[in-house]
C-alpha cells in the first residue's frame, strides 16, 4: 500500500533558469495532523536519491529513510507536528522529472526536460504546502541536497518559514564537490547504453555508468576513518561475495572485488541502479553544482529578508563532500542576518551520511532546537 | 634524444605472489656520478604514472617530473650523489609490463601478465643498482606509490639501504584508498573498448574509462582547500574550453564542463589517456591495494632487520588518499625499530600531490635530512 499523495503545481510551473513545466506534480507523504491554526507544519526535503517515504505510516509500514527521526515522541514529533516530505522535482519517485511523460509529445521528457535549479525544488516543495492550506511553516528541514534546498527556500520564499534546519548542505557547491559530480555524470554519459539519454528503460540503461557513479557517491558519503574501523583490510565476505555474484556487471576475477569494502560498494551500487533513473540523476546532480546563494544578493541580506526567527545548522567534522567550513559559513551568514542561530558541529566519523547513521547526535540536536 | 637506459633483470625474475617473468627489463635514468667506493647512490621510485625521467640531463633536456628537486645544488644534489630513477615494473615506459611482448608468444602480455606486487617493484629497482655495481644505497627514496615501494624495499632488501625517505606513501592501503582505486579500475574495465584487455592500441582502447579513472585520480591527488583558492566557482575559461574541444570524448553541452575545475580535470585526463596503457594501470593499481607491510612480520621487527641508520617520513596534512596518520604510523614503526627517524608533518594544502607542487617545503625537509 502506498502512502504517496500527489500535488499539482501551478500550471505551467515557471522555472528558475527559464522555461516552464506543464502539468507538473510533486509526490509527497505526510505524518501527523495539521492543527486548527495551521501553524505546526514541517516541510522536509531529501538528499539526491531518496523517495518521499521518510518514515513508516499506517499506509506504508516499510521503514523510511529517516525512520528513527520522525514519529510519535521522535525528534520530529508527529504528535506535535504535521510533517510533509516531498520527492524532489526532477526525481523519479512520483514527482515530475526527465523520466515523466511530456504532455506535449506523449513521450518521456528525457533530455528535453528543461534545466532545473535548487530554487525550483524549494518552490515546488512550498507549493505542496500551499495546496494543503499552510500559510507559513513551523520549520523547513533538509539534509544534503535537502540542506541546499532549505537555503534556497530561505532565499526564494521570504516569510514562508519561521525556522530552518540545514543539515550538511551548502550555500554554493565547492569546486571539489563539482569535480566529483562531474566525474559521476561523465561515467553515466560515457556508457554507450546511455544512448544520449534515449535508453529504453532503467534495466536496459547505462547500468555500468550508474554503478560507477553510485560507488563514487558512496565513497564521498562516508569517511576514511569510518571504513578503517568498519572494514579495515578484511577480504570480501560471504555477503560481499553474494553482492558480486548478483551484480549486473561482471568484472574479471583478478581485478574484481577482493576486499570487504568493495563488496559494500557493490551492494550500494546495485541497489541504486535498479531504482534510480539515469537522466534524473544527471539533472539533479547538475542542479547541485549550479546553486549559489550569492546569486540572490548579499547572503546575509538575502537571509534577513527570509524572515526567520531561528535556525539550526548541523555540520559533521568528517564530511569531506559538504565540509564543516561550508556549514559554519551558512551559520555565520544567518547570524549576521539577525537570525537566532545554533551551529551544531558534530564529531561523527560517518562523514556526509552521518545524519542517516549517527542518529543519537542528530536526534539530540534537532530535538533540542525544535523544543526550544 | 633519450636518457633512458635498460637493465636486464635476473632471468627468469621470480615474482612475490608466484610465477615469474622471462627476459624482463627495467628502464632507468641516472644523474651524477657513482663515486669510487660506490657509496653515494640514491635510488628513486616513482608514483603510479611517471616515467624514469625525474629530471633533465644532457641526453634529455625536457624538464622531469621532479626537476626542481634533483640536480647540481638541488636538495638531491647530483654533485654529491649518483641518482637513479626507475620506471616501475608493470609500467609502460620501457620497463616490462602487461603492454610488453611476452617472449613465449611474441604477442603483448595483456592479462596473461602475472600479478605483480609492490615487493616486485622494490626488488626489480634494486636489481638495476646491482647491475651498476652498487652494493648498498646511500638512500632509497619514493613518493606516493614510490613511498610504498620504499617501505617494501626495507622489508625485502635488508642491508641494501643506509637511509630511507618515504613520502606520502603507505604501509598498507586503507579501505578508503582501495575503494577509490576499485572504482577507477571498474571505469576502465566497464568501457566496452577495453575488450577484456584486448584493445588493439591505446588510441583504440578504453579512453572513456581511462578519462574517468584519471579525473577521479586527479581529485584524490589534490584537496578541496586548494581548489577553493585556485578555481572557486569560476566558469570554464579559454584554456578549459580548448581542453574540452580537443577532448576525445564529447559530452552533451548541458551536462558537460561548465566550471573551471572541470576544464582542469579535462586537461589532466586527456594527457594521461594519450600516454598510459590501461592494462598497466590496472596491474599497478591492484598492486597498491594488496601491499601490506605486516604480511612480512611484526612491522617494527621487519624494519629493524632492514638495517637502516636513519629515515625521513614526509606526510601532508591535506592528503586524504594517503593520510597523515598513515605516515605517522610508518614513522612510529621505524622509531620503534631503533631507526633514527624524522617525521616531517607538512601543512601544505595541495594534498597528496604536494611533493610535486609545494617544492620549497619538500626541498627543505629532504635537503636537511640528506645533509645531516
Amino acid at each position: 500500500m502506498s502512502a504517496v499523495k500527489t500535488a499539482a503545481l501551478p500550471n505551467p510551473f515557471a522555472l528558475w533558469r527559464g522555461g516552464s513545466l506543464p502539468d507538473a506534480v510533486i509526490a509527497y507523504e505526510t505524518w501527523g495532523t495539521l492543527n486548527a491554526d495551521r501553524s505546526n507544519a514541517i516541510l522536509l526535503f531529501t538528499g539526491l536519491s531518496p523517495t518521499a517515504h521518510a518514515a513508516s505510516s499506517p499506509e506504508n509500514r516499510d521503514p523510511g529513510w529517516w525512520e528513527q527521526m520522525i514519529g510519535s515522541g521522535r525528534a520530529i514529533d508527529t504528535d506535535q507536528y504535521f510533517v510533509v516530505c516531498v520527492n524532489s522535482l526532477g526525481s523519479c519517485f512520483g514527482s515530475t522529472g526527465p523520466a515523466s511523460i511530456n504532455p506535449g509529445t506523449g513521450k518521456a521528457w528525457r533530455l528535453d526536460f528543461p534545466e532545473i535549479a535548487v530554487e525550483d525544488l524549494a518552490r515546488s516543495g512550498w507549493e505542496v504546502m500551499a495546496s494543503l492550506g499552510v500559510e507559513q511553516l513551523s520549520a523547513v528541514v533538509g539534509p544534503s541536497l535537502g540542506g541546499m534546498v532549505v537555503v534556497a527556500f530561505a532565499a526564494c520564499m521570504p516569510g514562508k518559514a519561521r525556522r530552518l534546519i540545514s543539515i550538511s548542505g551548502s550555500a554554493a557547491a565547492s569546486p571539489f564537490a563539482i569535480a566529483l559530480r562531474s566525474v559521476q555524470r561523465e561515467a553515466v554519459m560515457s556508457d554507450p547504453d546511455w544512448r544520449g539519454g534515449q535508453y529504453p528503460s532503467n534495466a536496459q540503461g547505462p547500468r555500468a555508468g550508474m554503478r560507477i557513479a553510485r560507488k563514487l557517491g558512496t565513497i564521498t558519503y562516508r569517511s576514511a576513518d569510518e571504513w578503517r574501523n568498519r572494514f579495515a583490510r578484511a577480504p570480501l565476505g560471504e555477503q560481499g561475495l553474494r553482492a558480486v555474484q548478483k551484480a549486473q556487471v561482471k568484472l574479471p576475477e583478478g581485478f574484481g572485488p577482493r576486499f570487504a569494502v568493495e563488496g559494500y560498494l557493490e551492494a550500494q551500487a546495485e541497489r541504486f541502479v535498479r531504482i534510480f533513473d539515469p537522466n534524473c540523476y544527471l539533472y539533479l546532480s547538475r542542479a547541485m553544482d549550479c546553486f549559489e546563494l550569492s546569486s540572490h544578493g548579499e547572503p546575509s541580506e538575502v537571509l534577513r529578508r527570509a524572515g526567520l526567527t531561528s535556525a539550526l545548522v548541523i555540520g559533521v567534522e568528517s564530511d569531506f563532500l559538504f565540509s564543516i567550513d561550508e556549514q559554519a559559513w551558512i551559520a555565520g551568514q544567518l547570524d549576521k542576518a539577525g537570525v537566532q542561530t545554533e551551529f551544531a558541529h558534530l564529531p561523527c566519523i560517518e562523514g556526509h551520511d552521518a545524519f542517516l547513521v549517527d542518529l543519537p547526535r542528530f536526534d539530540a540536536a534537532i530535538r533540542r532546537f525544535l523544543n526550544a
